[in-house]
């Protein structure tokens, strides 16, 4: 199963609904449902220090969550906003290559949940981690809630 | 007492230690000692909502709490570097207008202790809260803890 036509769909509306993804240099990396991927190069977010900048680091992470339930929706054939609301994030070591930020469902049952609440109530909240690693290690760890309403 | 060689000295480094800060539009405000306030212009941070980018308003919070500790050291005569480890963001309301970041210190006492500590160790930990108000509310709450190293 080819999640192509999903990439190139993610990677229109973030170039087109959010400007700035085009100075972070922002592309969808990968995609298979419960799991997305986002890259942007070092050079477009560099700092003094020659590495990433922590905003960069941030956007990208939620960007990815948001990325994730756009798909989800869409997958779904749902319309709704996608509103984050609350985040927290951990930076554990320097990122000193191109980002790539990996967000992920828990689970087949949150998705369930997430799906059941949302057609129920036409509103729900969901949160998703996404992480950022640096040679193999975790270098930022994010945790993002985000709201999902219908009108 | 003017403090405009101080805004133009942090504008400088923003732009050129920080790239992406010129494709933010980041802009230094106002400052006096105590508190920083940096602006962008909603037009570069837009989303398909017509309101700023969750990743633009968490980017200028977290630079109005490295620049209010850059210009402390300076006006103090210390070198040291400022490293964002940890943050939290609450989004209350949507910003629909040109985004206004201000970060303060919550007390003299905060600064002193942050001195003291700094001089004696040479490495210590502030936690600074921004705010980003929408027509006289808030309407984006940050805290961001900041470790200051002299190597």
């Amino acid at each position: 199963m080819s999640f192509q036509s999903d990439i190139q769909a993610l990677q229109t509306v973030l170039n087109s609904e959010i400007p700035l993804t085009r100075a972070l240099g922002v592309r969808v990396e990968a995609y298979d449902h419960k799991t997305l991927c986002l890259t942007a190069p070092l050079e477009e977010n560099i700092n003094h220090k020659s590495t990433a900048f922590g905003g960069s680091l941030y956007s990208l992470a939620v960007l990815s969550g948001w990325g994730l339930l756009y798909l989800l929706l869409k997958k779904h054939g749902l319309a709704g906003h996608i509103v984050i609301q609350h985040s927290e994030i951990d930076y554990i070591k320097p990122v000193c290559s191109d980002i790539y930020a990996y967000c992920q469902f828990d689970s087949d049952k949150q998705i369930e949940r997430f799906l059941t609440m949302y057609q129920r109530r036409g509103v729900t909240r969901v949160k998703l981690n996404t992480s950022i690693e640096q040679d193999g290690e975790v270098a930022v760890k994010f945790c993002g809630t985000y709201v999902i309403h219908s009108a």
